[in-house]
């Protein structure tokens, strides 16, 4: 199966799409950790048993969901690691979704002033996204991710095997970001070989596709292919100081606005990036950056992967609140909003100072013209 | 009055002796940032509001001591970040001792993934430690530091001015450290400068020598020698991986257990290490490092500016509590403790897996022999 080598920042951060997850014994002899403190949530625990085997290192089960994205699981991860006697050589191996790869992370990060960290992510949305490339964070104040680091995983380990039982609003979730990655791609076929997912994900999550046989080269490339292009976009600019990285917000600022005013937890990560991957459409072709013909492609794939694309979103009951959560996103530079919008080749950043006054009104109100 | 540029990792500090603190609106100017939040304690608020001006940036202030060194804090000084809508590209000042300088530092480093950065040292023991080197933290589950970050401030501003109110044990503890630096010099004046330095301070505290006159020179000399010592020793090092940072940890392993075993809070942070300097020294002679004038003239020095030095140290009532927090101490290598001892140039390392069965033991009871 594939590997990538990335180096983001000074770290060098390897990613490994496997059938299975890796043993532990395995990543410790990798690593050089004498011991590892394994971090997931209880969806997730009968992988991490599978992983420890029949060692005995201790194992941190979070409860599930967004909810749990706070401080108090990081302090339930730093306790653990700290009665067990974890020194600073010892490994934080985060395996579950997004929120616990990224608890896990952010937790390694700052105990004894950085732990090693190698993470085995388990759902399409992690794999796509959260797993690589080095942001940690939690939620906090009702603000998504407001606190985190920047600290890249040794070893990301992402075993297809764990999608076998992937619900159905997971691979939907999954597939926002996967979309979201096409179109940055801009090599034509990475949104229809994204599209061409959708009816075999459901099948398989409605249980009428076994996982055997084909279905884990198919995986691996449409996950490798995500993987690489955010794997280079971070690499550019690892710290989202040059605006290289800023790209990957493509879709974000408004769908991050959703999920605030939609309530955390809501509504699912890539359900709200897909709606506003629709809105940066919008706000593309408003300002003549998005052409008309992909705007409506990208449209048209969003609504055909089964994602609400109307606006106003139907759970925006206060767009004054959705307007504030806008204006409180952490991509600001000097105090202005900025917007990724979807060009020919792929996306560019706009300021939203150089917008006419009223224009994301518009587009949120549903009066994009 | 002097500058110092470093570079700690990737990241330049740069550290300035002045009389006076600066002015927010010069900071402002120099970072860039477009708007600052002040951190300092109830005693350092009158320093704040000197930095602050004229002009109406945030100021979080918190209750002094090693007891506010607790996520609390950082949540307090993370919320009035996000109330007052500082963004990424706004300044974390913080302004304080060691406690409030390492806690303003912890949440720059975690706000929205790392805020700039500025520090402004008012103790003695802050400008010669806490301030320069990139080490932020805050205690957790009752350990000094458990949890933080390397992220060093861009700038970092030592004015003597504030030193005019430090209280006597203010000055005592921040000597503990000085002592500490000049051990590692391991030039023959350096141990001599800052012994010196002890009546001084000892008049100055007491009232009986005012802050005017050549007093600036004097602590601009002892100051800067140590911030230079410090740095080198960090830039060469910076995030403790090849051993060379942890010099710096010299009576620090001791002191810590001492200051876990006393309680946090109930002894001074310089009060331990220089008892813990006694100990190392012991240590260092038991395993034929440490020469035995060497040993005799840091015992001397530290007996000579007031500390305990005897042990079994009197706040040590239950040694087993101690031997737990020794053992527990995060600077382990593969499980095993590391210790620094005095040599005849400065100091080194010495693992304790190399030291006779009991040697500890003894030295903690008084019967180092």
């Amino acid at each position: 199966m594939k590997d990538y080598h990335f180096i983001f920042g000074q770290t060098p951060s390897r990613i490994f799409i496997r059938e299975e997850v890796p043993s532990l014994d395995a990543l410790l002899g990798e690593t050089g950790a004498p011991k590892a403190l394994l971090v997931c949530d209880t969806h997730g625990e009968y992988l991490a048993r599978k992983i420890l085997g029949s060692r005995s290192d201790p194992l941190c089960v979070l409860e599930p969901g967004e909810a749990a994205k706070g401080w108090a699981s990081v302090e339930r991860i730093l306790a653990a690691a700290c009665r067990s006697g974890l020194g600073r050589d010892g490994l934080f191996l985060g395996i579950g979704g997004g929120v616990v790869t990224d608890l896990a992370a952010f937790a390694a990060s700052i105990y004894m002033r950085g732990a090693q960290l190698c993470l085995v992510s388990t759902t399409l949305l992690g794999m796509v996204d959260a797993a690589v490339g080095g942001k940690t964070g939690f939620d906090l104040l009702g603000i998504k991710n407001l606190a985190g680091t920047f600290y890249p995983a040794a070893r990301v380990y992402l075993p297809l095997e764990a999608l076998k039982t992937l619900p159905p609003e997971q691979w939907k979730s999954g597939m926002g970001e996967l979309l979201k990655t096409a179109i940055l791609d801009g090599a034509p076929e990475a949104l229809d070989q994204a599209k061409a997912l959708m009816p075999f994900m459901r099948d398989v999550s409605a249980g009428s596709r076994s996982f055997a046989g084909g279905v884990y080269p198919i995986l691996e490339e449409i996950i490798g292919r995500s993987v690489l292009i955010k794997g280079r976009i971070v690499e550019a600019d690892p710290r989202e100081s040059s605006g290289g990285r800023a790209l990957l917000n493509l879709g974000h600022t408004f769908g991050h606005a959703l999920e605030a005013a939609a309530g955390l937890g809501v509504l699912s990560h890539g359900e709200a990036v897909a709606w506003g991957l629709v809105r940066s459409c919008e706000l593309g072709f408003a300002l003549g950056i998005t052409p008309e013909n992909r705007a409506r492609e990208i449209k048209e794939t969003v609504a055909g992967c089964g994602y609400e694309t109307a606006s106003p979103h139907p759970l925006i009951k206060d767009p004054a609140l959705f307007m504030r959560a806008l204006s409180g996103d952490k991509k600001k530079k000097a105090g202005v909003l900025a917007f990724v919008v979807p060009n020919a080749a792929g996306a560019e950043l706009v300021s939203a100072a150089s917008m006419p006054p009223g224009l994301l009104e518009k587009i949120i109100n549903g009066d994009p013209t």
